[in-house]
């Protein structure tokens, strides 16, 4: 299997390169009679765009997402869905110094080494632009999850070292970082000036919360819900660790503070992250995502040319400063994916959960 | 899929329960002519096998690998490998109060909740006995590895908050908690003397390597090396967090700091853990997987029976004080899996890579 | 992936060679809290045993199924179950010409060629012996699809070109040869004497039909009911062909003759054999099997050996002379075992047929 | 698993409907390097294509395939290739009438059952316009067989009742029936005539035949090469079974007679079909499907309304009256899909065949 799909009933194949005609997803799996237009994906697609905040790359994608295949008259029939996303505004003049260049920190020294031949504009098929089609697969896998009450709300818990202390999910979206402390918004901005002014780039972290989720959704013992999460999540580019729950924490917790009582309405605490034994517990899923800084910066850098020739790269182009905030919504739609796929695999097995799902 | 599989051309399924007749893998994907015995997996599942250190759970179980299948004389056929380890020194009778109470911090409300016919004795199939199933499948793994000159070591980063500062691989074999900081043992094996004291237990961070990888394994988008590693890894009971290369702290480095440069003779640091795009660089392969303290603890706990009533659980039996050490090779064999997987997923698609692989 | 796996939901795994320790199957998806019990397998292991009937080799295999993993108190759990039928009565002397022969008609010169180690060993994983595990699974499938009111019947529509002509299905059970046409049975049975006498062997055609399938089993377009049945048909050594509804002679009928009328109660005639684009109709499935008569025969054949030189075998020993009628209750099974996984596949996906499945 | 994507190193995944925008496919597993253009696919599609031929329907399909995306400077990536073939002529009128009748012999009745809400213009996702991404898909696969040596060959066996005689492969594409016996053209032109006069269909045989297969190609003991191929042929729609070799007439031979005697220099029959144990054996590779009359014939037909009502069908519009020859192109796709899947599942085991693969 050549890994460009993920899920197993409610299965996800993106194809498409940053500066090809198109980037896309093909859904095989989604339920028959379930009501989708293409202007529902607006939403999300706008959280994921460039160039809607004043510290975003320059790029203009408009990602409209046009659906080819499985809905008729308004409603999915069962059949796959053709999702696909027409790249616009494709400039690939700032990329023809990586026909012979890697950039440090990228996938482009990897892929020639794999594949021989690469598409090098833009990153190819390694550009976080392939992320479109997974926030246009999410959005699909959010409706799946609607009627079962899941819902999933992700924010920027830490961005360059600054952390959201107070946190208010109510305020994520009225900032442009999904920063959920707007004591901290202001510093996150100057941050991100702050090394885009010094030709460099930040990292944070990410948390994505899914509440609502009936209890049972997991298979042990290797898919349980939390290592699907984990490779869903650790799927996307930027992100180099992942954590559920308290997390890395938890290894300097005893077994006694970690554990979460069970008292009759629930557990006390939730340092389980909602998950027990790769099972959702019913409690609230919590993950936190690591966000590396983006490779991409207008500093000089060391590297190699194809042949392995010592050399000095120096970008030009349009650069994010940070994976933040876009990434966000990115990996939310792994989470709902994920979510979706457990949903389907639940309803298979029988439901003796006690919550029952209603899709 | 109900989730007992791992790997897509070395695939491993696992069966067995803790109380049950026996544990063990079927492992379909294994090449024809390799030399395999029963000893060969001896040294593994001593590493992993209670009983074998002064602070470990008294329960005594030989761990000895059967082969059932897949070898003829001597050597594998291609067929699908039927590894048994057969349960001895079961005792049931200290798990009869869990016929009716969930102990906190387990699988066993959810497993309840999901399957409503649950074997409760010693935690069935959600106990650490099913890893002894993993273990003699990561043998398996690391002799299809070993011809590509791929080796894997795994280490305890940090036990009960006392880190290794200094790390010498070479004396990881030394010591009973596979510390490779001699400074630190002492401080370890006092952790949780005082944890086990307590009627506490304890946490950690197991860190793995894995040298000597070609590189180009891995398969973007979904199925990326760290992708995968991540869910086998995330897969095992006591792990919550999971990490590669610098991992949550390269959220908290800017771009140049955390860029690996290129040279002429490979890469300048090892920010990125060995994976650039989700592909093999050909460094050093580094992941840290966080230990969550063990959940059996002989404190008394809140917790409620399968009615619904409050309760009160107060542990008796034999129990580990930490998944420390004992998850060292569980975590080794999770890790060779994927990379087994992989490098058969690469020689299926070709392989373009600086060093050919030779299985 | 190297196929010793069948099914997505209902997941069967077989494992073992004809004279090593066992043969067996692990199942992956189970669904929880039915009743199971070892003597369950009895009456199908029967069905398929050798050494039953006047007419069958005289290898004395017991053919107990052992249930290693997955129920508990008699119950399943959901997880794997794990079948055992150990090997008895194993005698590899009359194989050790195969060392260095190849049988015509055998897998042993593919086998050899494939993998280049083989367990030559009657026949080692190629051998008729490895269907006891499908029959075993199969038994397992049939428990998923009783309460939902699908049973099958396998049924011997001709031997050595003899044919059932008045099929009754009442009598299947009633004579050695599961043939529906008494009046025939006893010229079945000398054709079988006629064959062995000249050292030779037969085929035939064996019928399985499926009743009480809800209308909705199926997922076009590739994972269609009858393209998996086909497949899980052909998948059975013997089998040359395979054949849904009126089959081969479709193709002489017309548009007019073949199209099944459809009428307020139901279809007015079922040349479809129960399947329509793929998904089941509510009709019985029928499906027929064309079976190659044995290769292993007395009668001197051509052959080369290893190194290959032409040689010519002549073997000793116990063989069937003919693979009906022990075949016939892996047929069931391996349709069993299909309907079970789509059953389990359209319980995920909704169920919007007009009969809902039960289980 | 919805069921629409097929193989598994080499995994086809169609999309799309007979009157929605386009139907495609996506190719996730085509090697990395390999030269690829449009124009390539144009030879294929047009033996596919209607309205080439004058007993053809007359929907005007150009057929020109776009690949989307996984070519870079005119060779594969690795990356997923996305083949596209708009509609034309889309005339969705004469369909109304299934808004409430189903067509005997069709998946209207199925599909509604199932789906509930159905896209019923042209057949939809049923139709057999879907058969042009297989074409497509297999265009890619052939060319992964190629550098091996592997070529394929389908011609119309029987058409109406007359059968092919004298085969002489070299005649196949001289007529528009692919038929290998140009002795038997005119007849089977008159028989479709006939047919058409009487507004009417008619079935027939197609054989595939696929030379220059090397020893080793197959996974026992599910993954079959016979079975692989089983379910890809009686994957498309019209099949109604499907045999290898000497196939259903084997079940009257005796084992003398059908095993195929080995010399030094090969085989000295093919009874087998090249495949044994499920692997192939280095002789050509045979089978042969059964194609059912097309269901859609302009006679009245007894049938339902959507509510159960009695109803009489007339179909009017555009129908081929015989799924062959266009169907010949679509069974070598298929058949050439699964060998390219087992040629790259060959190479990651290890080939220990005489004849290596080259790809």
């Amino acid at each position: 299997m050549a890994g460009n799909t993920i899920g197993e009933l409610f299965r996800v194949t993106t194809f498409g390169e940053s500066h090809g005609r198109a980037v896309g997803a093909v859904i095989d799996g989604c339920p028959a009679g379930m009501p989708l237009s293409g202007s529902e994906f607006t939403y999300q697609m706008e959280r994921r765009r460039p160039g809607t905040r004043a510290f975003d790359t320059p790029r203009k994608e408009t990602d409209q997402v046009e659906i080819f295949s499985g809905v008729f008259e308004g409603k999915t029939t069962g059949a796959p869905l053709g999702l696909l996303v027409q790249n616009r505004d494709v400039d690939s003049r700032p990329y023809e110094i990586l026909r012979d260049l890697y950039r440090p920190g990228h996938a482009d020294f990897t892929y020639h080494k794999k594949y021989g031949h690469v598409d090098h504009c833009g990153g190819g098929r390694s550009s976080a632009r392939e992320t479109a089609a997974r926030v246009a697969a999410g959005v699909v896998a959010r409706k799946i999850l609607g009627p079962s009450g899941i819902a999933l709300t992700g924010f920027t818990l830490e961005l360059g070292g600054i952390r959201a202390a107070n946190i208010d999910l109510t305020t994520v979206e009225s900032n442009p970082f999904f920063c959920p402390d707007p004591a901290v918004v202001e510093k996150m901005e100057k941050a991100i000036q702050d090394a885009r002014d010094a030709g460099d780039s930040l990292g944070g972290i990410v948390e994505v919360r899914a509440s609502g989720c009936p209890t049972g959704l997991g298979e042990p013992v290797f898919d349980r819900l939390d290592a699907d999460l984990a490779k869903a999540v650790m799927s996307v580019g930027a992100v180099k660790g992942i954590e559920i729950g308290t997390g890395f924490q938890a290894a300097r917790l005893r077994g006694s503070e970690n554990n979460d009582p069970i008292l009759p309405h629930g557990f006390k605490t939730n340092h389980a992250g909602g998950i027990l034994g790769g099972i959702s517990n019913g409690d609230e899923i919590i993950l936190r995502a690591a966000v590396k800084p983006i490779p991409s910066i207008a500093r000089k850098q060391e590297t190699i040319d194809h042949r392995g020739n010592p050399a000095v790269l120096r970008l030009t182009g349009r650069y994010d400063a940070c994976a933040i905030p876009r990434i966000v919504p990115v990996l939310e739609a792994m989470a709902a994916i994920i979510l979706a796929d457990h949903l389907l695999r639940w309803k298979a097995f029988g439901a003796n959960g006690e919550k029952e799902a209603d899709i």
